[in-house]
Formats: C-alpha cells, structure tokens, sequence
C-alpha cells in the first residue's frame, strides 16, 4: 500500500529533476519520470511542487530537565511541530549530570523518546571523566548507534567540560571513530562576567548578552578547533552565532582541516536589540546561548553558509514558556536559556535563502538536510530522496505564504521568536517513514511512530584522516646512545 | 547489447555503496545490489573494485596553434591517453584571433574535434571586442551549447583580453546566462618582467617563472573576481597554482560571491625546481604559464582543494615536443607554453589526493569529475554513475600501482611532467558512451567516437544570483526636482 | 625676536612631557623644562595645554582646475583655513594633462602656490607616458625637491594612467628613490557603471556611489599594491575609504612589503547616506571620489590606523560650491567631484580619536603630523617638536569644544561636511614657520609667507629595499650550451 | 667627568643624523652636531660608526631556579655577555612557586640581581590565586615599580595559570593599570602529548618539538586574546613563534586590540631541524619553549616584525650546560628547558634584519629598544638617545663582522645556538649608565653597577582603553517593573 508523489520536482543536494516517487513500506522505491501507480497505491498529486527531503534538525532539546525546569516541549509535541515544517528527523541530547553513568542517562533519554512522531538519534554529552566514562563512550559507539558526542565549554560549576576533559575526551572519541561536537563559550568568562554586570546593578534580560560577548564564542571554538586539530579528531561545532566563531572554523578548513559548523535559524534572523525590549516576558522569551548577535554578525552567518564554512542549519529548540522564565525577573542568569524553532526552519531558510538568492534550492537541500546526514553518517538512508532512503519527503509548494505566529504554532511554548514574518515557500505535505503526517493544515503524527537512528562510526572523512596521521607518524631519531 | 558491471562498490560524489551497474545505448540504465544480467549482455566483474564516474577534463588544448606551432597532441590521440587515464570528457577551447570571427573559430574547432574519441566540449575565448562578437556570444550559448567564455588576461599584444574588454564580455556573459572563465595574469607586468630579465642576461628557461612571479597571478584573479562581483556575474578562475590566487579565490566565496576555481594536477605536485634543471630540454618542457611554483605553494592547493575553495581539477593538456620547445633555446619568451598531463591526472590525484589522506574517495569523484560537470551544466548526465547519465565510468583497483613515464605513455609528447613518479589506484577499465575504450592495458578508442556536449546556459547558480540582484536593484531618489 | 611657549605639554609622536619650546629663525631652537626666555621674546602662556606639532595634511587640491571649472580654494585661503585648523603643511598636486609637459605643470602650480600662508610642497601626477615623461621625473626628483608621483587608476578619458603607465612610471620612481602615489579605483568599471547607472534613469547624486562602488575601490588598491610588489617601489595609497581597500594594504604589510595608506577624516566620519538627501545641493556637496561609504566601513578605517595598517590622515580638501556642483544637475558624472576639511582635520581627529579612546595623544601626533613627514622624507624638519625643526606647532586645548559649521569656517567653500558636529580639543594658536598664525579667533595669515618644501629622494625604506632586492637578484642558470 | 660621543650617526627609532652625544653622571646631557667638549671629558671617536641606543633585553632568566637545576648564567655574567652584545638593560622574572608569597618571591629575585652589571627590571609572575596574591600585586605595583606581570599557560601541575587564575590576574592588573603577559602554550595539550609521544617510544629530544606544535601555541596566543579583550586589559605575547600565533595577534590588532608581540632572536633564525640531530647533546641543547620551529614560520615572525605585528625581540635567555641538559637524556620531558642569546640578538638582528633589506637602522632601534621601552613604560628614560635619558649606548660599526661561537662568547653556557654564523654590524663601544662597559674586546662591566629600573604603572594606551570603555559602558534597561 504505497504512495506515488507524481508531478513534481525532486530536490536532492546535486541536482533537481522532474521526477515522481514512489513509496512502499518506509523507503522510497523508485524516483522518475512517469512512474507507474501500483494497484491501491495512494497518489499525491505534486501538481509542480518541489519535492525535496524531509528536513534534519541536528541540534534540539526536547524535556530537557534545565536550569531547576525541564522544557516545555516534549518529544511528541516537538517532532509534531517539527513535521508540520517539513523536518522529518531531529537529533536531541542526551547529558548526563557530572558523575552521572552516560550509558543510565541515555536510556533514560532513549525512554523519553519513544513517544516521538518521527524518527530521532542522541548525541550524548560528555560532562565529567573517568574510566567509566572512557569505557561507556565505547558502548554507545560499538552497541548503540552513537557516532557523536558533545561538549560543553561553558556553564562553569554544572556540566562545563574543562581543557582537560575535551582533551581525554576527545582522545577517546578519535579511538572510536566517533564525532567531537562542542557548545563554544569560554565557561570561565562568562562566569565572571555574568558576576560582573550584575554586581553593576544590570539584573535584567539585557545583562545575558553582555555577559556573553562574541569573543568568548570565537575564544572557545578557536579553542576546540585546535584540539581537534592537535589530536586528529573530526569536530562539528554547534550553534555558531558570530564572525568570531566561523572566522575560527574557516580558519581551519581552509587548513584543510576536518571541522564542521552549524548555523541556528535564529541567529541568522534575530538580532540582539530584542534584548533591549521594554517588557520583560518578550526580552527573556529570547534568552538563549549563544544569545542573539548584534545585527552585523548574520551576513558573515549567510556568507558561511553559502561559501559552505558552515555546512547545517539546526534550531537548539528548547523551549521554556513565560512562568518558566520569570524565574530570572530578578537576576538574568537564572532565565532558563532557550528558545524553539523546530517547526520554522525549513521555512524560514527557505525564504530568507533561496527567495533572497543566498542559496539554490540544491543548496537548500543540502544545509537543511543533506549535509547533516552525510556529517553524522546516515547518508544516504535520511538526506535525499534515492531508491533505498527513508520515505521522509516534504512537498514544497513555492508559491504559498504563511505568517509565523505562536498564535497558530504547534510548539508547545507561548512564544515565537520569528513572531509575525512572512514566508513564502512552505510545505503542503509532510511524509515521514512513509505516512503522511502532515497535508494542508492537518496534522497527522502518530505518538511513537518515530523511531531512534543508530549512527555508525568511522564516517566517510575518518578514513582520510587515518590515512594521513599513518603518513605523518612521529617517528624517533636513532642515536645509538645504548652503546653509551 | 548492454554491459553490466558487477561486483563492486559505486563512488560517487555524495556516497560509495556496493552496487552493480547496467549500461545500454550508451546510458546507465540502472545502479543496484544484485542486478539482473539481461540476456546477451557483456558482464563485467569487478571484483570488489570501485566504480566510479569518468573523469572530465575542463582545461585542454588538442592541436592549439600557438606561438607560432601546434600543440602536437590531437583530438583523437588526446582523447585517447585521457581514456587510457580514466578521463572520458575534456572540455576544450576555441580561441579567436584578434578581429577573428568567433562563429568561424569555433567552427574550426569543431571540425579539428570530430576525430575525438571520448566526449567533449568547447570553452569560446574572447580576445577583442566589437558589436559582432556581442552578437555572436548570443549565437554561441542559444545555437552551439556554448555556456562558458574564456578571457586570458596574459598575452599582452597577442589575446590578451584588458579590463575594458573583460567588462564587455563580462556584462554580456551576464545577459546570456554564460559563465565568465579567465586565464589570470597581469600580462603588463609579464610583458615588462619579460624584457627586463632578458635585459639581465637571463634567456634561458629560468627566465619564465622570473617573469611570471605568483603576485602576477593573484593579481589578476583578484581583478577578474572583482570585475565579476561588480557586474553580478559568475566566475571561474582556471589555473590557480599559487597562494594568492587562491586566497583571492576563498576570500571572495567567503563573502558570498559565486567564484570558482580550478587547479591543475601539475601545480599541485610539481615545483619551480624544473626550471634549473641543466639540461635545456628538461627545463623547457616544463614552461607552461602560470608556471610551476615554489613547492610551498603546493600545500595551498590542495588545502584549497579539501575546503573547497577550489571545486575542480585539470591538466591545461597542451603538449608540445622537443624540437618545438627549442624555438626558445636562446629567448625563453619563444619556448612553446605548454605540458601534458591529461592521461595521469586521476591518478596522481587519487594517489596524492585519496591515498595520502587529503580527499576521501567521494572528494576524490567530486573535484575530478562531478563538480565539473555541476559547474558547467552538464550535470547529471556527466558526473555522476546513475540511471540516466551518460556511460562514462571506470573500474578502478585501488591496489594496482603503475610508474608513469613518458615511455609507456600514450600522449603524443616526449616529455611527461609526473616522468617516474609511482602511483597506486589507477583503472583497470575505461567505459566511455557505453563503450569498453580501456582495458588492462589494450586501449580501444575509436576515432569519432567521441560527441560534442552542449552545454545550456543558466545553470542554478544563475537563478540566486537573479534573485539577489532583483532584491538589491540601485533606486533613484526622487527629489521632485521637476517642480523647480 | 623669538617666542617661549611656556608651561605646556609637548606631545610628540614618541612621548610626552612638560617641557617649554623656544621658537626663533622659524625654527625650534630649544625644548625642555623651565627654559630661560631671551631678552625681547615673546612668551605664550601654553598654561597646561598641549603644544604639538602643527598638522600635515598629505592631500589637498587647492585652485584645482577639474572637472570644467576650478577649485574655489586657493592657497591662501586654503592654508590660512588650514592654519585656523592647526595644521600648517600641505602637500598639493600638480597634476599634468594628458600630453602636457611635466615641468611646465609643475611650474604652473608653483606660480598659484606663491601666495600660500603656510609650507606647501607638490606630488606630481603621471598621467600619460612618453621618453619627455621618462625624462621629466628626473628633473623633478632631482632638481625640484619632488619624492612622490601620483598615478589616478580612475577618470578613464581624462588623466587615467592604464596599467602600462603604471609598470613605466613605478619602474622610473624606483630608479630616482621616489615615492609612487595611487588614487584607487578601477576606472573602466567606473566608466561602464556610471553609463549603466544613468541608463537606469538614476541621474542624481545617489548616483555617484552607485557607480564606484567599493569592490572598484579595493579591486584597484589590490593592483596598484601587486605592481608595486613586483617592481619592488614603494607605495602610498592615498584615501582608503573602504575595508576592501584596507584589506588589500593590511596583507601587503603583514607580508613585509613596503605599503602606506591614507585615510581622510571625510571617510572616518561621514557616511553614504548623504547621497539619499532629498535636497540635491546637500547630495552634491558630498559627491567626491572615492565616494562615502556605508557606515560599517567607518570601524575598518579606524582599526587599520589604530594597527598602523593605515599611517596617515588627509582630506582631499578640493572645494567647490553649489553653482558648481550644479553642473551635475541632471547627471550625477557632472558634478565636480570635491569637498573640503583642511581646517576641520585635527578637530575631528582628535574628537573622534582620542577623546573616543581609539587613539593616544602621541598616536595622534603620528597620524596627523610625524607619519605623513617621515612618508614623504620631510622629517624630522616636519612632523616633531625638536631642536631643528621647522617652528611648526600647536597649542592645544583639550578642554575647549567649538562646533564646526560653513557660516564660521574659513574654507572659501559653502558647505561644510562635518557641519554642526561638536568637537572638543582644539588649537587655540597656530604656530607657522615661527610666526603665530592663529590665536583664539584672531587669523593672522600672511599671504606668500608659506614657502615650497622640496622632499628629497631615497626615504629611508629605499635603503632597506635595495639591499633585499640585492640579496635576491635573479641569476642565470649555466647550463654550457655555448659547447653544443 | 662626561664623556663625548663625536663623529658619529645617532640613529633613533625616528631618525638617524650625524650628531654628537655628550654623557654626564650617567645621562645623556646633549645630542648635536659639533658639541663643544667640556674640560676634562673623555672623547670618543666614533669615526662615523652608528650609535644607537644599547638594546633592552625584555625577556631573559637569570640564575632561575628551573626543572630540578639552576639557570647557569648569574646576573653578573648574563648582564655583562649583553653588554659585550649591545644589550645595556634586561627584563627579567620573579616567578613564584604555587602558594608562595608574591613579594617574597619578587625580593629573592632583586637580591640575586643585585650582582648585575646593567640595568634591570622585573616581571612578576602570577601561578596561583588567592586574596593576598590579589593584594600583593597591588604592592608590587604601587610601591615596587612592577607594571607587568607573567602567566604560563603552560606547565601543568607546576606553574600553569588556568583560565581561572588568567580572569582573576587580568582583571586585577587592569584596576592596577599594569601590563599582562604571557607565555602562550595550552598545557593540557602539552601534559597530554608528552606521555603520548614518550609512550610510543619517542624519549629523546626529538619528542620535545613534537609535544608542542605550533597550533599549541596558536590556541593560547589566541586564547589570551580574547580573554584580554573580553577584560580590556592590554595583553603582551612573550616568544612567539609561529604563524598561527602571529596570526591571532594580527588578527586582534587589526581589530583595533592593544595586544603587543615579542619575537626571540632565536625563532627568527634557527630551525627545528636541530632536532633531528644525531648527538643528543647539541639537540638537547636546543630544548626550549616554543620550541624551534619548521623553517617556514621564519618568514612569518620577520614579516610581522616588518609589519609591526610584532613589536620588541628578546631571547629568554636561559642558560644550562650539557650536564644539566643531561638530566634528560633517557626522558625529553626532563631536559632543562632553555638557551641564551642576550649576547648575541643584536647581532643577528642587524645582519639578518637590516643587512638583509628587512629593516631600517631605524627599526632595528624600534625592536631592539625602543619598542620595549614604550612598551614597558620607561621611555624615554630608555629606548632613545636624547637629553635626560639613561647613558645607555653603543658604537656601531656596520663594516665590522664577528663569527658567533661558544668558544668565544662571554654566556656562562657551553653551546651557543647562533654557532658559527658570522655576522656583520656589531658594536665596538657599549656605554651603560654613562660608564664604558665594553669596548673593542676589552670587558669593563662592574659586578652591582646595574640598577633596578621601577617601570610606573598606566602607559599611555590605559588612557585610550580607560576613554573607550567609558564610552561603551553596559547599561540597564529600565523596565518599570517596581510597579509591578
Ligand atoms: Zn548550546
Ligand atoms: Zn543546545
Ligand atoms: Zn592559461
Ligand atoms: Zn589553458
Ligand atoms: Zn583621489
Ligand atoms: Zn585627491
Ligand atoms: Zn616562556
Ligand atoms: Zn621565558
């Protein structure tokens, strides 16, 4: 009982053709030109819509247990609304606290996932070491599908990995095959900076950005970046919201060395004057790390984008609504951090991108789904539309608007930081794992129809970096001093 | 009557997967684990080997008068040591006289081409200006399939194309969907450097890079990428063989400007050393402009290559003997600009590119062959091993090493540039348009064999760069001077 | 008759100090705490104040003959507006036509200068190129105290100097010791834009930056920087207005080449938004080249002059008055390009510099004063307040503020580009060639008391140029091939 | 009893003119053409020899107590070998143990020095962070005339300062207007890589260089920084050198940052090669930090040097001889980390920096003396030849040629790392505090004849930076929500 999307466009990341697709039992079977409908075969009419795949959101947090609150968005709630934009896979976290057992910290993540709508993978946190540590990490990669793992520079006194933890952890994550990703803030300043602007009396949503300039993200991706570099590991940084940051990655690609970036939906878009608003609720509903960047910064995210420095485009989707919030009326760094997205990316990338001619609509396809899936190596099962992929497909249809509002969001949080655009190319059709989820307005996500993605080691790029650390092996000088 | 390739794992740009391949009237018909042999057709086992697309060669000169000879290679032995090499399409140039008309020169082009062997295409210099070549740039790309123009900004008093020439041109290039090519050197300064170091004395071979210092380069690709960015157009920077130049090259893509560029196999692993060899004709046989560099150059480029700051690989294929060399033996400036390369390229690449750990072999795919044909349109039916793409592909045995030299080679030149150099992964089989062309060492082109590609115009990049110019269209200011 | 300044600081570009200034002859004739004052002297109070060097303003077009009509400023009212302002050297231009004797130019502005309150000296423009042209550099480096020459990349059909030009006129200044000076925008872009633009019916001054936009501005920059590069001559790139232009500078330095830059207080401090005023008499006024730019390239000027990227500052002063400018009513390529500031230079420098903590004092020294004098080997007879020097000085109130306005200013020009901006720090006398030109409102100009400075050849740098150069000298490869 | 320095080029940072010098009680008094000898004077006849101020030496390690040993060079032979060499004034460390007290540590070191022969001065350094460190460095500033004090970024598990002890230091030295520097290497890594590296086997000293590669360096340089840019305190790079430390601090000057460079002699000009060696005795002898460094970061350190990237050169002179190098035959992590140099670096400097067409005599000034005496807050009692400063001088003669040699040189050390180059440009007279301490072989230093220098806090660029940051000071956002 398959279905046949007939009469559109195709998208993938190389190329866009007419073609139809047909779709029988979660994969896509067949992609081209005047396809046959298969008895009882259900056929969507693209009527010369794009069809394009389904987005990946490599980068969100849903119930995440946060700041003494857990988030607002569950993993049902969350990948609904992410269906209803067109993103058909999310890769959430999961972070053990210090001295937490990972392998105990992921199944319970794994737990809170199961009543997902679509389908979903963990990066897990690294946030403290010891032999434990060292010995799980093996145990995600080699039994669980983990193939990434996660680093947070800042947030000092919690789950902040110090040099000396990237450095172990790192080490360990080379030996495994397995992705070094890092939240880039140095930890130590923003700890003391935050003690600072608020010792001056600055108490409110405004002292966020203030105690979390640029410089301490550049600092801190600079930082990973040679670690990285020093220890021969491939790394994804996150989040990267300022020229400091991608300066640093663009630096070290064009080194030719093996590190990835991401861009969120709403660094490109929200600049930092929001945190100047006069109503509380609406400064703090943007309070989020990195935080929003003085507006100068989001050309040097699209050029990174389109020069390919930054290659995925995610929305850290941790939502807290306004009560959640509050409590930082009186002290900005207990305002929970976070924001949603999830359900506005694809949308948003759409419009700003492609309509404002920064990216094709191949280079559409590849910052919000392809390259993902090719980064955290479940290319070609999620990323493109191919005989043998995952059915997750949106149909696109370029010429329809809508206006964003958390008055018509399905996010489970009371506000939308893209609150009133409007955006043109959206998705009429959302197929995930080979259903329907979501057509015109109608939701149709299945509680637990998603499911998790194991992610394999050794993506394509560990194979030239062994082969060149085997060509630049350190080799010792003979002396004959044993004769001595 | 078709051929299946069986028992290998599919490269291409994006992914490697185990597949077979099924080849018919000169097309892929299918690509999949397990195949079915149709009855009578010709099966080829693989044995575990990659198959991978056939390379394509955007910068070569089969049989080019110039200087005062002709490059002694021809389409069809060209074409032939390509095919012996892997390669299975070049694209190659037309290049007026000045006040030559450009229909005529591309016609006689064509003509020279028909004995080819493999497929190819033709680049259309422009090297003057006047209403009928405005004319005739419209006849190329809507009559011939020509969607690339090629300006040399060296040859000063010969084809040397000077800004005003290169804003026309470029302004045209731009209304008719066509991608703007250059050839960047500052022929000014090699013009005056050139006099000047004969002046010095020095009329030997070592005079050439002398001449031609890499601040020339990145001049020029400096000025051309600028012209380009003013005018709003794409494009292509051959040749880059220096530091500056690609450091021209990645800043401008880190700024958004759609730039790309082309390295050639020979700047990448030659350097400037050939040119103080004491034996005239070894010396000689290296002179090609820009010429080879001092070695430090070298890790620039393929860095560039990996970051992607360059897309494409090339050889400038322009062979001349000896005895043609020799017009220079006493003027340096006389030596025939020109080496080979076209039938080692995808091997030196992949042994120096794949093996030493700086491309994975998706990378490899990509900068010999997909990204070519993406840039120049051609793509998918060049570029990429799927239904529907032209049947040019190799077998390629990862383990097989050879030692190249001009002995054994099949280019029609005395000389080869990569003379002893061992190389290991090289192809077994060559399959050009369906055809077994190369096999274990028994080349069987046939001559004629080969076609003209058209190449149409507004490949995607156009459709951005359209819509960002319609966003940031210059406005008058209205004063309402009227009134006055 | 000498003058004591008494009981200030002097502020040099190395250090300040208390120190008393005895003035006599025109000359300093003595620095240093608690001077005795010789009988009859007069003695200023400097009382606390700042005494400094007086300006050098590196760049000024007074009477200019351009664009049909001339400049309203001559040299003695723009010296004595230059005096009111603080700064008491100018150096001017004489700029040759086409096919025009260098010398009788030169000569010709000799006469106009005559009558200059202040010190003055000329850089001389190449604007065409024959053997007289080859023969008249001499003549002027070496019998007229002459060390720069000036090379417009723009003004395609008038005094545009082409590349040729360029390579011959930098390779005759590197064989005298002189210093080559580039205006720097590419003029057949500007050419082709302006056309382009007014095609699109944008006749106003808006067109203006439209048409030079500041890749033209960088491209040329970039060029002029190379062709220095390679004929191993020193280079000055007057007016930088843009980051692309000080970009190009930056990278020349931070590779060891010999490269200086200017920036004008106009381009420090005014911004591109001018051109959108409705009234076109406030439009007009702005129009100058390179044109104001988009205010995110303010930062970038005063970065590079805080990292010395850029040396030294200027204005351009060119005047012209709205009759004038009204020649370009109706098409924007009309309108005389110019604006003033001889007098406003130091004030906004200082405002803008060092009350904004983006400079110290004695950075300021440098950048108004030391830096242009030792650029153009002037120093230390301009530029320091020494025994020796020429009585050149500065008292300076950093307490008093004025408001810079056309109704008070004393440029003969009816616009004032800084107008109703409030400045604080100002001279409240002005010291020239040892006679007290200024004091709190009171001008006391002299007509012809300004004498011409002549520049001698061989700055410094040339010495450490030459012996690179001598060190790396091409040499022939023997290769004995007199014995075939 | 004064002497006269007559006949002579006194060249300064600014300026060379043939002048005489007088000298009296340890000041120069004059500086002119043709000064008349008081009776009694000693005269000097420079024969048109240079002479310039005696160089400052900011970095050096006398008698340190280091790696289980003691620096071999006291203050009485280190400070004498520099005046053989030029070098007429050091900067040398306190260094205190983790937890001992500050001022303690800083008089061990003032009674060591009290032998010294030449002026000094000391940076204190900062290893470890509690309140009376905090209070201490106030004392050290205020009543002992420290204005810079030191972090080591690297040495783990000794003298390493963390991000957390750098944030608590920089922010103190900022309230203290005193000048932070530091020794950049992230000692993570460097912890890490030498058991890794001793692990595979690699024990000699080839092991030391690949332990800290350059990116080790570039990531704390850079890491630095940011962190004195988030803190607004000027930052001072001791030894830098590599490329991507040269990088960062051309990055952040460029960006308007007060960041400073130091660059050793010994970076400029030898190799890591010297690691390779056979006899372990002369690589050990090598063994410092940074190490030396592959030879292409050679051109990077002397092109940021040029550029002004760079500003002062030093040598970290710290001397031990083959027994105490011995320490560490069987494991390169125990080898005392050090060379010498302070006889040597003006030497190197002249012949390979201005004879070599890198510098100006004027700029070898600048980065021998000059520079770091602004830098440091003692200008212009150092760093110049004028009236009122220190008689700290010596006679150039530029024709004069010396060959470096252990067997020769005045460092109580038995390896020269300069050994065997010849040099041409070299002192004949060195003049420290008015006092003839060298001349043409003939060493007259006097043991407890140099004096402590007190370097006063707030150089000029704290006014800029304290103007900037009272521009820019955060503020609240008031909201009325005590009305809530
Ligand atoms: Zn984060
Ligand atoms: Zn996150
Ligand atoms: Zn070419
Ligand atoms: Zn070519
Ligand atoms: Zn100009
Ligand atoms: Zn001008
Ligand atoms: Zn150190
Ligand atoms: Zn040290």
């Amino acid at each position: 009982m398959g279905i046949l999307v007939r009469g559109g466009t195709v998208v993938n990341a190389d190329i866009s053709r007419r073609a139809d697709v047909y779709i029988e039992d979660g994969s896509v079977k067949a992609v081209g030109a005047g396809l046959e409908a298969p008895g009882g075969c259900e056929i969507i009419d693209a009527g010369g819509a794009l069809v394009m795949p389904g987005g990946i959101d490599p980068h969100t947090h849903m119930e995440l247990p946060f700041m003494g609150t857990v988030a607002s968005e569950d993993f049902f709630s969350g990948t609904t609304a992410g269906a209803v934009g067109g993103t058909t896979t999310i890769i959430d976290f999961a972070i053990p606290d210090p001295q937490e057992n990972l392998i105990a910290a992921y199944k319970r993540c794994r737990g809170w996932a199961e009543k997902a709508a679509t389908d979903y993978s963990f990066h897990v946190a690294i946030t403290w070491w010891d032999e434990t540590v060292h010995a799980d990490m093996a145990t995600l990669v080699q039994e669980h599908g983990v193939n990434s793992f996660k680093h947070f520079m800042a947030y000092k006194n919690a789950i902040m990995a110090d040099d000396e933890i990237l450095v172990n952890s790192f080490t360990r994550a080379r030996e495994l095959g397995a992705l070094c990703t890092v939240h880039a803030e140095n930890g130590e300043l923003v700890f003391h900076l935050q003690r600072e602007i608020f010792a001056k009396g600055i108490t409110g949503p405004e002292g966020h950005p203030l105690s979390r300039p640029t410089e301490v993200e550049g600092e801190a991706a600079n930082r990973a970046i040679r670690i990285a570099q020093v220890l021969n590991v491939p790394l994804y940084v996150v989040h990267n919201s300022c020229r400091e940051a991608v300066e640093a990655i663009a630096r070290a690609r064009g080194e030719g060395q093996r590190v990835f970036g991401e861009v969120l939906a709403g660094h490109l878009l929200v600049d930092s004057s929001v945190y100047e608003h006069p109503d509380f609720d609406v400064a703090a509903a943007h309070v989020m790390s990195p935080p929003f960047r003085p507006k100068e910064h989001q050309e040097h995210l699209w050029h990174a984008l389109q020069a390919g420095h930054l290659q995925t485009t995610a929305t850290d989707h941790c939502c807290f609504c306004a009560p959640q919030k509050a409590a930082g009326r009186n002290d900005f760094t207990r305002i929970p951090n976070g924001t949603g997205g999830v359900e506005d990316r694809m949308h948003v990338l759409w419009h700003h991108g492609v309509n404002a001619g920064r990216l094709t609509p191949n280079e559409f396809v590849a910052v919000t789904s392809a390259n993902a899936a090719k980064i955290f190596n479940i290319y070609p099962r999620k990323g493109v539309i191919a005989p043998g992929a995952d059915a997750d497909l949106v149909v696109w249809d370029t010429k329809k608007s809508r206006t964003i509002s958390a008055k018509t969001h399905h996010q489970n949080v009371d506000y939308n930081i893209f609150e009133g655009m409007e955006v043109q190319g959206i998705n009429t059709i959302t197929i995930a794992n080979g259903r329907v989820v979501y057509r015109d307005g109608d939701v149709r996500t299945v509680k637990g129809a998603g499911r998790n993605i194991e992610r394999p080691a050794y993506a394509t790029y560990y194979g030239a970096m062994d082969r060149q650390a085997a060509l630049h092996a350190p080799k010792a000088v003979h002396r004959g001093e044993a004769a001595e």
